[in-house]
This record gives structure tokens, C-alpha cells and sequence, in this order.
């Protein structure tokens, strides 16, 4: 599509007309409202799913999760790809002629930034009619996108998807880039960038770039997986120069074929884009106020292996979404490939893309989560009945965070039924997924790293059911359960329940129906009492506003710590005005 | 020091003639025994430590690790440093002449590997009249070669301290040197390696290579904690060539230097060299096999945040060297700063190079290890007469590993009453340098990761001593016990000893002498009894042979489970042909 209004860019140049290429899958509905946005990272283009006909190696760079039936379906969703301004597959770019000057761009072609990729993005869709999208899509430097969109367009899309990314480049992923620029505009073939016109490519320098690039996108163990030290030959030929190794081999392969399709302005470009992406600059650093503009619903996932993009970088963001108290939900994938993961089949993965997208094809639809098709098992230890008498102390309305929270059962049944709001931390893969499947906010996080990503009383009630005694950092976790939330609720497992200590008097530890473990495979790496918990309480300045037991579903307030088999304590900071109920 | 003998390659070459430079520090002995060789890594020198006179930036690479006072001394040690063939920093390289042709050898200087260097320092010894070094050290390449030395030359070094080094390169390592290499190769400027005869440097493929090293050796946080995303501006200049980020502004200055001093041809012989080494190659990748060969004793020293040569390529040196029986102890530095941090100052890793070359030393002058200058402070729920009654059930001569081995205290014991050989493992960093200062072998691993790094059936004795109740795998870690050792004797504190059923009974978790810690802040994750210990061993298969209780220092044989705090078993795999006390 042409654009002849100019746009300005951040640099303060003006690109005086354009054109974007764009591709899209399924059908808009009626309304217009079930548009997804995928943006695209390096090299990839806005073929992004399906194949060209007659054409071998034409399938989109993102099939395998866009498509009729696949996550994001396409029999559901209407999918625009779009190519970024700057590149070489369609959009005006380096390679295509200046109309003013009547040559190619070249090295003249202005620098662009991910937000002026946004601008022109949102100018595509004004000419598309579509005011509101369903959720801007993007992984890496397509991350960026989606994570801009939210702060630059905040009430055009409903849901940001942003997949391996980070609200900036570090200074290592900087060094890379300017390393791969330095072997590009240093390889005499470059002229400055003006070399369409001296009918040469500097290729050494791309093919040295794009190597450098592959060696960040995987893993280390995903490379030494798949490459080892393999040689070419049995024998080295001791060289220096010669391919001896099938890593050699590889990267070459990779190097050559990139340098025979992509353009070296364009890369220079592309990297810079990475290397000035930072929201959070304007705002002195501060993440949390950048994000005080968004207001649509987050999905973010990152890949443990990542090194590229790491989980850390994207725990950066979640933490800031959740300072403003967005909607978010956040996995962290244990996957082996590194980078490229998010381009990869993973069932764990593509499973929280898929709940995610049927979430927003439901809310599209006015239906609810489909909540009663899930399995209802809960922890060990907790009843339906133990969960409904502690959802009793949660006041109406609440802001709630569950730290561990399972298969999300409680917070759904607190929406439900006491109409609460928050966010369930989980550290399990299946309870995550259950989680997203009922639209549940769920962190993905080990809660033995400490809750330093929520910030002070930012919570009404923060709960730690069938969950302390799991963790080793009891005093921390307690501590911190009490400067989070206003209130504090924590259940776990009563030692001093009159079986267990009738086991202990004959000699052995106990196994029962509250503490179902043996000793030497339990999860429970505290065991403490009723009345134990009441001196830790002390000892932490923690106000005990209600301590019972509960014991087969019913509460116990006489001889708890004999009569129950299971301990729950609300508390507040001693010294806090909040009140259990008072806002 | 110049040599005419020729001196054959791994390459099937011959090097005709040749000068090796080197620098002496301290003063050889009169029986010639404390001779110690440093090797140097990629671009480092036979200038090892002090300053030249009159020169400003002529201070030694590991000044800091080796003078007089230091803890490599040179007051104790005569210190060789010897600058290695294909360098160009004075011994033979690709800068000099060669007689042959009568002109610069250039890329015709042939490829050198680590056992070629290995060699040529023999040699040099030869002259100096050295049979036998002292120890042999090095970092990182450096490391390589004192591997090397204890393979190609074992009885010729006393003792090999490795630093920050690995068996191999791993696929990424090979990788980054790839890519190092094209840059210098395809700089017009290398005129294919022949570029001294041209007047010119390849100078912008060498500052590329140089950049993409600087990246590998700096953790990612290091980088960020020194550079960050600071800018060299307020406000970005919107360029894709100019210097923008403070960190660009380091690799190209760092680059720049490189280049202006270090040959790209000696680069390129140095990469492969590190490419090539992998001396497990001849034995089908067995590291076990390999290490067969020798004899000298092993320091090991790896860092955390070392991504280029990790801790995981340490532990598969540590296991080979087991495997063999070798002497071996093994540092993991929690150092933040990469593979440098062998470079650097660090107090951990200093003191443990110290306590070895003092123990070194010490050995040199036939005097044993200061074992009665050390603090004796055991384990909290131990006591001397505890470890004095264990002790009692090893017998003499026992190869012996002690899992969770605190300050070493128990082996010295053993070693000394029973004559027993064998390693501790220790996690605490305290802990492991009191045992390399007693001289006592220790490996730095977590327990919680396993055994996999020891063989089966490889000890008579295996203990575990106050230390399975403070890890989570309980049963991975007794079946794995009998397997790695013939006989396996566990301590721990026993939960049904009379005054913790008392104080269970009364509603609260005791806190006792043998249990001293809270509820809420016990190391001990594992909380069993007697009996239930004895329950366990049933379900694991595995034979009691004795079981008794301590109490005071006593042994308890009637009732223990009542009667005694601490609770002891001996025990070996059911079907197993080993008996305590038979070899």
C-alpha cells in the first residue's frame, strides 16, 4: 500500500511518501474487531504464514503457529502482516530509488526507529478501517513492536502478545550488533553504502554478521547438540583457514546464503532499531512509569535457555505491568533452543499461545472462559471445602495475589463469586496452562527468588495456601507476604495435630491425609505447628488478625493446634492501618 | 633461547629452527625441585609478572598472582614464564624471518598446537636443567597447556593448576572463533596472509576479531554493571555508523589497541591451536581414558559467570581425574566477571592458589600441612567424639569420599589415624579452602546435583555425615551412596530421641542440641527418625550393617530411637559382595 502524507520519524527526518507490504490471513469480521497484528524481528518479512503457490521454499516464517486450526487461527482471527519500512522485501527501504533523488536510498535511507515502524503500522490499518485491534503479536524485535503499541496506541489493541523480548538491548546484545555493523561497513565492497551503484555487495561483511547473529540465536547446548565437535574430515588438515569442523561448516553455509538475499543497509538499519529501542528513557530508566500509559491486556512468554533475550529481561517488564496493575500473564518456557525457540514447535508454549488466542476469540464473542471444562483437582492437603472457607476471609472486591496458586481454582472462584481482581503465581507448567485456559493472571515464577517483583501494599490480600511449607525462605516469604498485600492469609499443614504426634510418640514421622508425604520425598521442607506459627508471627511483627484450624472442611477454634489438621493465620504489619475488610 | 634441533609438529612439519623467549623470576634451588612454568593464554606473553624498568604499561599479566609475597611466591619458587611459538611477542612467529626463504614466514608459519607448545617448553627445560617442574600453571589457553603437560610429560610436573579452561571447545567456542578468523581472512589488507611484504596490517578484520573476544570474556552482567545502555550523548545521533553507546565506544577501543600491536597471523595460529586441542580425540572422546596417562596432582579453578570455558567443562576435567584416582581439588569461584576473572583479583580464588602453592611448597621442604594452626569447629550436631566413633567404623586404608565434608576435618583424621585416602565434597566456600590448606583433596560441587561425577563402586567408604538431612533428594542420594561407595555410613539427627517426642507432644517443633535450629529456618529439609531410616533402607534394597545412636558422644545400641539425638547407619547395596572391613 502507497502512503504519500510524510511521515515523521523520531530522528526528526521526514519520509516523504512510502510504501508498506502487507499480507493477511482469514477473514475481518463485521465489526472489525478481530484483527491481530504480527510484527516481524530480523530478517523475516510480512509473509508470515501460508505458502506461496509454486514456489518451493515460500512458507510463511511463522506457520507453524498461524494458520486455519493452529494457535493463533486464522479461521478465527483476521492476520495482518505487514513488512517494516527499512527492509528489502517489499516495503520502501534502502535498495528502492529516492523519488527526490531519483537513485536508491542506500546508506541515505533515514534511520528508523521501532516506534516509527508503529506510526506506519497504525497508518496502515487507518486505511484498512480498523480502529481496535485484537492483539498485536510479535517475537524479539517483533516483541518490541507489540510492547510499543501498547504505549503508543494504548486503546488500539485490546491485547498485547509479546514473545522472547525485552524492554531494551543490553549491553552485551549491543556489542554484538556493533560488531556485526563494524565487519559490515569495514568490508571495502560496502562504499559507505552506496554500493548498488558500484554493482557490488559486501558480502563478506553480511556473511560475517550474520554468523556472529546465529551464534546468539541458539543455545550453547543446543549447538553443541547439534554440532559437537564434528569434523569434516577423520583427520584435521591442520589449517587455518580450512572448514574442519561441521560448526565451521554451518555458519558458513548460513553466512553465504544469508549475504545472497538480504541488503547491508538494511541490516545496519534493523540493528540500530534494537539498539535505540528503549521506552523506559524518557522516563529516566523507569519502567513502571513508561507503562502507566498501557492499558491493554499482556501475554508474554520467554524461553529459560534465552540468552539472547533472557527470561530476566522479560521479568523486567511483567514487573512493570504489574506496578500499574495491568492484566498480565507471563510464562517462562523450559525449552532447550535458546533465541529461536519462539519460532519453534513447543507443546508447552504454542499450548499458552493457543489459550491465550481462544481466550481473546471469546472475549471477541461475549463468552466466558471455559471454565467448567477443567479439571478441579487442587493441591494436597486442600479441599473444595478448605477453599471455600478461606475464600470466605477475602472481602468482596479485593486485589488479590496467590502465590502459589495452582490451577487457579481460588482466584477463579474469588472473580466469581466475591467479584476480586489479581494474579496467581505458579511455577508449574500444567497449572500455568490451566491458569491461562480460565483466563486467570498468572506469573510464571519461583517464589523460593522472593516477590521483589511486586511492589509495597500493592495487593489487599495476598494469600499463601498449602504453599509456605513448600519454600525455605519461610521468614522472607512471610515478610514479604506482609509489605506486598495489606493482608496476609497463609494455610499449611498443623505437626501438632493430635495424629501426627501420636505417630512421633511412637517413634516415626507421620503420614496422613494433611501430610499425605513420607519424610524423605516430601515437598514439604517446613513443618511446623500451630502454635509455632503464633511465635513466628511475633518474632516477624506480624498482627494476627484470625487464626483457626480447620479439620475435615470445618473450622476448629477451640484446641486448634490438637483438633486441626490444617493451621490458617490472617495478618497485617503491626503498625499497618489496614484492617482485614477496610479499605 | 635459541634451537637448531628441529622440532616436529602434530602437523607432520618440521619447525627447522627456532627461538622460544622467556622470563625467569626467584631463584632455581639447589636441588633444581621448585621450578614452576606458567603458560600463557591467547594474547599474553612470557612476561608473566613484575615491571620493566623505565617502561610504563610493562607490568607482568599475572602481576597480581605472582611476585614475592604473592600467592605464587617468588620467594619460594623460580618461575618460568615462556612466550609460545607462533606468538608475536619474540619467540619464532609469523613476524620473523624465515632462514629457509629469507623472508617473513607470514602465513607459511606452520600451525602450532598445544602440544607443540608443550613440547618446545620441554626443550627449553632440557636446557635449563629442570627434569622435574614444581607444578606447571596456566588460564584458560594457558590451562590447556598445563592439562597437556600432565599428559605428554607426566612425571615431569609435581602438580597441574588449571584455571578457567576446559577438555575442548565447545561447538559455540569453535564458532566464535569462526567467525574471528573470516574477519581477518577477508580484509583485502591480509593478501591471504602475506600482508608484511605488502606494507600494510589487516587491521579492521583484527579489531572485529578483537571485539568479538572482548564480548566472550565479559559475563553479560560484568557488561552491563560497566556499560550499561549509557550513551556518549544526551540525545542519540540517529546514525548507524557512528558511536553512540559508551560500550561501542570500549570494543572499538579495544579493538583499535589490538590492532595496533598484535599480529593477525598469530591470531589466526592461536584459534586453531585452541580449536584443535582435545587430547580425549585419540581416545574416542573418553576425557577417563585420556587422563590415564597421569600422575602429577590437579588444582582445579573455575568461575561462574565464565560462559566461554563454564564450570561444566571444570567438573568433566574433575571426573576424568577422579576416574583415575587422581589427587584432585576443584574451586568453583562465585566471581561476577567472566572468563577474565582469572585475571583479576579475587580474594576466594587467590586464597585457594595460595593454600596450594604453599602446600607446594611445603611439600618441597618435607613438611606437612598446618593442620594444627587450622580452627577445628565441626558441624553444628557434631562433636569430635561423634567424628572420633564414625571414624572408628572406617577401616584402615579405606578409600574414602566425604559428601558434605565441612572443614575437612574427618579426612585429615582419616589420613592421619587410618592411613584412608580419598576426596571431600563441600559447598561452602570457607569450608573448601580450610581443606586445600590441610591439603586435604576437595571438590566444590552442589550435592543436590548429584553424584554423577563419581564412579561406580570407585570408594570403600562413602560418608554423609550431618548433610542428607540438608538436601532434598533424599533417596537419590543413599542409592547413589551404595552405589558409588562399597559401604555407605550416613549421621543424622534423630526426630524421635525422647526430648522431641516431648516437646511434639506439648504442640511445638523442638529446638534442641542436636536439632538446634527453628522450624522456620532449619538447614534441615529431611526430618526423620531411627525407624524410619531403617524403613527407608528396606525400600531401597539397601543391607544395614550397623545402626546405633549417638548420645553425648556415646554409642546408644539399646533403644535408639528413644534414646539417642543422633542416629547412625552403615549400609551397602542387597546383593552387593563388599562387607565393611573386606576388601
Amino acid at each position: 500500500m502507497h502512503f504519500t502524507e510524510p511521515l515523521p520519524l523520531r530522528s526528526g527526518k521526514l519520509l516523504h511518501e512510502y510504501t508498506l507490504t502487507y499480507e493477511t490471513y482469514g477473514t475481518l469480521n463485521a465489526d472489525r474487531s478481530n484483527a491481530v497484528l504480527v510484527c516481524h524481528a530480523l530478517n523475516a518479512s510480512h509473509h508470515v504464514a501460508g505458502t506461496y503457490e509454486g514456489q518451493a521454499k515460500s512458507e510463511g516464517w511463522w506457520d507453524n503457529l498461524i494458520g486455519p486450526g493452529k494457535p493463533l487461527d486464522t479461521d478465527q482471527f483476521f492476520v495482518i502482516g505487514v513488512n517494516n519500512l527499512g527492509s528489502c522485501f517489499g516495503s520502501t527501504g534502502p535498495m528502492q530509488t529516492d523519488a527526490s533523488t531519483g537513485a536508491a536510498y542506500g546508506a541515505d535511507f533515514p534511520v528508523v526507529t521501532v516506534e516509527d515502524w508503529v506510526d506506519s503500522q497504525a497508518r496502515l490499518l487507518d486505511r484498512l478501517g480498523i480502529n481496535q485491534l485484537a492483539a498485536v503479536l510479535g517475537g524479539s524485535l517483533g516483541g518490541m513492536q507489540a510492547l510499543s503499541w501498547s504505549l503508543q496506541y494504548p486503546t488500539r489493541l485490546r491485547h498485547c502478545v509479546a514473545v522472547a523480548t525485552a524492554p531494551n538491548l543490553s549491553a552485551q546484545n549491543i556489542a554484538f550488533n556493533k560488531v556485526a555493523r563494524r565487519a559490515i561497513v569495514t568490508d571495502p565492497d560496502f562504499h559507505g553504502g552506496h554500493f548498488y551503484a558500484q554493482g557490488v555487495l559486501p558480502r563478506r561483511g553480511l556473511r560475517v554478521a550474520r554468523m556472529i547473529g546465529h551464534i546468539t540465536y541458539l543455545s550453547d547446548d543446543a549447538m553443541e547438540a547439534k554440532f559437537g565437535r564434528d569434523m569434516k574430515a577423520a583427520e584435521p588438515a591442520y589449517s587455518t583457514q580450512d572448514v574442519e569442523f561441521e560448526i565451521e561448516s554451518y555458519l558458513r553455509h548460513q553466512g553465504d546464503k544469508f549475504s545472497d538475499y538480504f541488503d547491508a543497509n538494511t541490516y545496519l538499519l534493523i540493528t540500530r532499531a534494537l539498539d535505540y529501542f528503549d521506552p523506559a528513557r524518557h522516563f529516566g530508566g523507569d519502567l513502571s512509569a513508561t507503562f502507566a500509559r498501557a492499558v491493554c491486556k499482556f501475554q508474554l512468554v520467554s524461553f529459560s535457555t534465552d540468552w539472547r533475550f533472557s527470561p530476566e529481561r522479560s521479568r523486567e517488564i511483567v514487573k512493570a505491568l504489574l506496578d500499574n496493575k495491568l492484566d498480565v500473564s507471563y510464562a517462562e518456557i523450559d525449552a532447550p533452543h535458546g533465541h529461536d525457540a519462539f519460532l519453534l514447535d513447543d507443546a508447552r508454549y504454542h499450548g499458552v499461545l493457543r489459550a491465550c488466542f481462544d481466550n481473546i476469540a471469546r472475549e471477541l464473542a461475549h463468552t466466558s472462559a471455559q471454565v467448567g471444562r477443567l479439571a478441579t483437582s487442587t493441591a494436597a492437603g486442600s479441599s473444595s471445602r478448605d477453599i471455600e472457607l478461606i475464600a470466605q476471609m477475602v472481602p468482596t472486591g479485593s486485589r488479590v495475589l496467590d502465590l502459589g496458586c495452582g490451577n487457579g481454582e481460588l482466584l477463579a472462584h474469588l472473580r466469581q463469586h466475591r467479584l476480586c481482581t489479581g494474579y496467581g503465581v505458579e511455577l508449574n507448567d500444567a497449572n500455568l496452562l490451566t491458569c491461562v485456559k480460565r483466563g486467570v493472571n498468572v506469573i510464571q515464577l519461583n517464589l523460593e527468588d522472593g516477590l521483589a517483583t511486586f511492589a509495597d501494599q500493592s495487593f489487599d490480600v495476598v494469600l499463601q495456601l498449602d504453599t509456605m511449607q513448600h519454600l525455605r525462605n519461610t521468614e522472607r516469604m512471610l515478610t514479604e507476604t506482609a509489605r506486598v498485600g495489606r493482608t496476609g492469609i497463609v494455610s499449611f499443614p498443623n505437626f501438632a495435630h493430635w495424629p501426627n504426634r501420636l505417630s512421633v510418640v511412637r517413634g516415626r514421622m507421620p503420614v496422613t491425609k494433611a501430610l499425605p508425604y513420607e519424610w524423605y520425598d516430601t515437598p514439604n521442607l517446613r513443618v511446623g505447628t500451630f502454635a509455632d506459627f503464633e511465635q513466628l508471627a511475633r518474632k516477624l511483627s506480624l498482627k494476627v488478625l484470625d487464626a483457626y484450624g480447620i479439620q475435615n472442611g470445618a473450622p476448629i477454634r477451640n484446641w486448634p493446634n490438637l483438633r486441626a489438621s490444617v493451621a490458617v493465620f490472617s495478618f497485617e504489619r503491626r503498625g499497618s492501618q489496614g484492617r482485614l475488610g477496610k479499605r
